[in-house]
């Protein structure tokens, strides 16, 4: 398997630490910054693939290994030729490990050395995952970038449980590794031929390592050490915008993500609002993915160039401008605010579809943008151009 | 407003008694017989227009005035500049009159001979419609088609009500026809001016009468009598798929259809299914509303060429065919039952997105092989064939 690479990666602009990057897959080509839309069950809730493609172009989304774990299971989503294949996406996939997910089930976990037991919050029944359980299931569905198996502190954590819980993520990196690359050699991964395109690189699976430390500035230094020891083809930045003070989050990433290899793309996992993904990529972050468009989206939430606007404000009821007139988005081109309103209090799905639509255009307009803006050298400007409207309030 | 015509009618082509027919009306060019989506609060539920538009090329929708009379209120919707600008959809719609939707509150309901007082579903409060009020709140949100409003009695009503309930239908239809004609003189309609497309027919809106007399063929007949000399753009049968027996219904369609005015559009009120479709269109109906297609996709249930299709059924957990091999629709080219199985057992919205899109197609695409195989003779074959495909079971 020698001949196949995992992805290509490539900086073609710089301003400070934000960068503009080249991300060569083996179903798309994705320039960085990136947002990532989240597909937890393998759909993006409320929008069809070809919308995220023709319209949107989201270039790659990330699926939730705990949860296809459990439903539909490793065995269907194999059986159905991948999870390409079983859900009908195109282009490139990243799932997650489903560390972050068992962590936060909580009082119905029990971490070991060996791994994690736990009872499914479907129906409550005993489950296991482990590194090799969890790269398994990941090279059986196929994606083009997998994750390591993490340990996941909370973010008001101890010094010392931070500590532990650090060497414990290094272990099962190490371990992950391990069978990951047991497995790109056993030919085994579903995701290596595409029915639909030409591939755009011959490549393997690639596979992320996770830095984990918590707010604990020379923790994190320490795990980012110990993970680039193992070798990963990029590395993202875990247990960030799970409980601390968002002035401590932008400290570990103005701290810790200019010294993670520059060679390699860097992800900022499940974060976050568009002035965190500003800062992060003024850090020199390269990826993300949040729930933060769709879920919102779904709860009457609209993001527009003027901040948050609520749906259901009795301001709107007869309002026939679109949810930002400075968006050029499908739904911003033929639907109005009186009629997402009406909408969502009649408990249409139609509104969760059009928002969900709306937000993940700004999100990913937003990331378009910064990529424009830092090849011109004016990314800078932009972020505070952008902040000065974004805080400036719906009118 | 005499140089103004409501709609053109024609028939192209005939058969027997099934007919084919073009309809102009001043937002678009219907081809018959058509089936009619419905958007009872002003949204086909879980479908965006552009896509009712581009891929699924429906004419014309059905809004209820029940529930929009209700929610969010005639005012705004005329402070919003008619339904069609409210809700953003661009070709024609059809509204009913309300009639059916408070006779089937039940006992929330009081019926005299001005009107019908009725509590909210929404939220209990008192609420009033007549005739006049229905007529007026139609005239406000503008459809290109609008309904006398009518009594409607049960399926399994005796011959004295079904004779009472007609004569208080056409009393109310009388009172429907005058307060219409007043208000087209009134300019008041919102739909006249469309500011997207040039209009296809510089018409003012038409109103159709509605035939009851419940399964009694002589009151059917007087009903459709005493309609036709009131005078109405079209006619509609309703009152029909309302508890009474399916033979009961066909031979009220076979002995009334024929009888009913060749020289206008003929509708037959939320029938029905695809047999059903198919017998009335034999009957010589040119129109046709129903949820069914809509609300069973969002249960779990695909229309096929095979007949209906159970999505849940484990059958389909590693099954890679679309719903329906010899169908065309953007579901089918892309999502395998498997999929739609596990979307549909997670609770996923996108299970009702493309089960819905998937149904729609197919009740248009037969409405489009019907009017094909009247044009070229061979309906009665067609008819045949579809059935016994419709009856073999999906494999």
């Amino acid at each position: 398997m020698g001949e196949f690479k995992p992805i290509n990666w490539q900086v073609v602009a710089r301003e400070a630490e934000a960068r503009c990057g080249l991300l060569q897959t083996r179903r798309a080509v994705i320039e960085t910054p990136v947002f990532m839309p989240v597909g937890t069950l393998g759909t993006v809730k409320g929008t069809r693939f070809e919308t995220l493609e023709d319209e949107l172009d989201a270039r790659i989304i990330l699926a939730n290994t705990y949860h296809l774990y459990l439903r539909p299971g490793t065995e269907v989503i194999r059986a159905c030729g991948g999870l390409h294949r079983f859900i009908g996406w195109r282009r490139a996939l990243l799932t997650d490990s489903g560390g972050f997910q068992v962590w936060s089930l909580g009082a119905l976990r029990r971490i070991t050395e060996e791994g994690v037991e736990f009872r499914s919050h479907i129906d409550g029944s005993p489950c296991f995952l482990s590194p090799e359980i969890a790269t398994e299931a990941q090279v059986f569905f196929g994606a083009e970038i997998i994750m390591a198996f993490d340990e996941c502190p909370p973010g008001e954590v101890s010094r010392d449980e931070a500590r532990q819980s650090l060497e414990l993520t290094s272990r099962w990196a190490a371990r992950s590794r391990q069978r990951f690359l047991e497995l790109q050699s056993a030919d085994v991964d579903t995701g290596r031929v595409n029915d639909h395109l030409p591939p755009t690189l011959d490549g393997t699976q690639a596979q992320f390592g996770i830095v984990q430390g918590a707010t604990y500035l020379d923790l994190r230094r320490e795990s980012l050490r110990r993970t680039v020891e193992i070798g990963f083809d990029g590395y993202a930045l875990g247990g960030l915008s799970v409980g601390e003070e968002k002035a401590a989050m932008y400290e570990v990433l103005a701290e810790t993500a200019p010294l993670m290899p520059s060679d390699k793309p860097r992800y900022l996992m499940g974060v976050g609002t568009p002035e965190d993904l500003l800062h992060a990529v003024a850090c020199g972050v390269d990826m993300f993915d949040c729930v933060l468009p769709t879920r919102t989206g779904r709860n009457g939430l609209a993001w527009t160039s003027r901040g948050r606007l609520n749906v259901k404000n009795a301001r709107w009821t007869r309002d026939r401008r679109p949810l930002d007139e400075a968006c050029a988005c499908s739904v911003c081109r033929r639907y109005t605010r009186a009629y997402l309103r009406h909408l969502y209090l009649a408990g249409e799905m139609l509104a969760s579809i059009l928002l969900t639509h709306h937000n993940l255009f700004f999100f990913l307009d937003t990331m378009r943008r910064v990529r424009q803006s830092i090849r011109s050298g004016r990314f800078s400007r932009f972020r505070q151009e952008f902040l000065e409207g974004f805080r400036s309030g719906v009118d």
